[in-house]
């Protein structure tokens, strides 16, 4: 006679009560009883461990879950990608099931030109469903090759913070969780995701540091190095933001109109740190001119309060800056040479 | 008949330039004249190069300038590297020139213990001769391998802010400077820089990161990879001394005495953004108790404060925290289970 413990379920594999885990939180957390989300779904493993934990997590908060598939167009057979990605979504009962076909321009490059096709498709997707959020499949690991990425592109925080967890009503609850969990939470529940030939293309930045510059690092640095990028991203978000409401809560007490541009006070500048002063001397030069200022030409403004011997004006490109008494004053200037 | 030209001297090696402009600003900012500095001597080429451009400079801020060599020691010969080093240095005109033996321990393992030896041999050689500033040769590629470096040990803006330009007495006026600059200069100027074979072998971890993750991530992500992580190293540093002062200015009105340790207000921890909310908890653990948290421990202690449910005390190595009303309270205890 089988004993009572025959009965039982298997165990749950630790992968997928890994990721389910880390989307009970995340609805927990951002969204409330009777509300639509959706998962935005490729038919990767990363997004389809996604849809299964949250077609399986949401039912039990009572919030609603469904699927948004993009077809970018861009490979031969995405139709069939998606349409056997969106069978998947309701196999595993997220209702509704989206799929949009996007096209796809050129601007910026194919990379920023996709991802600006994919983000209105999944706005045009929370408008039609009434959905209050959009879960995005985003890894541990991607958000490791995203800090990595970041500095081929800038420096400082800025760069470096990688991807929200939560910005407005796009979540990304899988941040702390490894791809690695995501294949083997597909596994364990028997889903065959789709394999993105992309993801095998050296062409891409993000596929050279994935199987090239992460590798390595873990080589000679030891395992931990995705985790500590990881961590890097998180922090630096946190300090980006404060810095942000910091700046916030004084930027219009000293700033002031000037005849060609905007004016900020010397005194004000002086009395900040250089975290913050260069922070308001940049953002000065985004907001009212749409220049992004490199830091060299940020410290030979701020020479201008911390290091003032009479010198000129500053000129960067698309502004040029002047120290006038106790003001320093930002105006713009046609030619462009920095 | 020879025209005024062919008079004049061979134009300056732009890296001989750069050297010198380099040292020329950081000893016009932090030394005044009639005061002694001394270089940090290996013999190898971002020392030497700091050497003779310090003996150049020196000179015209009617500042003097010797030198101090370490003998550590530890390879055979090494006292006849230090004696071709210390004639090269009074060959460039330096003086007093210093050769210190010492003898270097195990603690921390042997990169430590030669860095403690070491600066306790800089330290003696600053007070015997009065020197007011001892200069370092680092350069932006020492920097930029500091970052990576910072990475194998932690997170976020603490672990990647690399060296300081200035820290107390000590100056490193190259961290702006290539490594290729260095040798540039030193062989424009007919200088043999010594080659320590440290600096070939892979068990260091410095050396793997020299030789094989920096050349792997120009070769992903673009050449400019080595002075985005130099510029991310100051930016960070400014960042972290920003919350430092800002910590600093309240952090004692913040804090009181408590039974068996320390309770820092809840409504204080609550009202400042995220960034300060952990670094004043990572201060409490470390100044009171000598514990550096994690991330995760850091991140339980403050969801005391922002995710209250009324749990119970947070137990990390060697400290439990409890939320008592208004106040977070931070106690010692024996156990170093997490």
């Amino acid at each position: 006679m089988p004993s009572h413990s025959d009965f039982r379920r298997p165990p749950l594999h630790r992968a997928v009560a890994d990721v389910r885990s880390a989307v009970r939180s995340a609805l927990a957390a951002h969204v409330r009883e009777g509300e639509t989300v959706l998962v935005a779904l490729s038919g990767g493993p990363d997004s389809l461990a996604l849809a299964a934990a949250t077609a399986f997590e949401a039912g039990k908060q009572a919030i609603r879950a469904g699927a948004v598939i993009v077809d970018h167009g861009l490979q031969e057979g995405s139709a069939d990608v998606a349409a056997r990605a969106a069978q998947q979504a309701r196999a595993l009962g997220l209702d509704p099931v989206v799929i949009t076909r996007v096209s796809v321009g050129d601007a910026g490059g194919p990379e920023a030109a996709a991802r600006t096709a994919r983000y209105e498709a999944f706005e045009s997707a929370l408008s039609d469903t009434g959905a209050s959020a959009l879960l995005l499949g985003h890894t541990l690991d991607d958000q490791a090759e995203t800090v990595l990425l970041g500095l081929a592109r800038g420096s400082g925080s800025g760069s470096l913070m990688g991807m929200a967890a939560v910005a407005g009503r796009y979540l990304r609850p899988l941040l702390g969780v490894r791809r690695d969990d995501t294949h083997a939470a597909c596994a364990a529940e028997g889903l065959e995701p789709w394999t993105d030939p992309h993801n095998a293309d050296p062409s891409y930045a993000r596929v050279r540091v994935r199987h090239n510059v992460l590798p390595v690092l873990e080589a000679e640095l030891g395992p931990g190095i995705a985790d500590a990028l990881a961590r890097t991203a998180e922090q630096l978000r946190e300090d980006t933001e404060a810095f942000d409401v910091m700046i916030d809560e004084f930027i219009e007490e000293i700033c002031e109109p000037a005849e060609a541009g905007i004016a900020v006070s010397v005194s004000a500048l002086a009395a900040n740190p250089a975290a913050l002063r260069h922070r308001i001397i940049r953002m000065v030069a985004l907001s009212e001119f749409g220049q992004s200022l490199s830091r060299s030409h940020t410290l030979a403004i701020a020479a201008l309060v911390t290091d003032w011997r009479g010198q000129g004006p500053i000129d960067v490109p698309g502004i040029s800056v002047a120290r006038n008494g106790g003001l320093l004053e930002f105006s713009a200037r046609s030619s462009t040479v920095g």
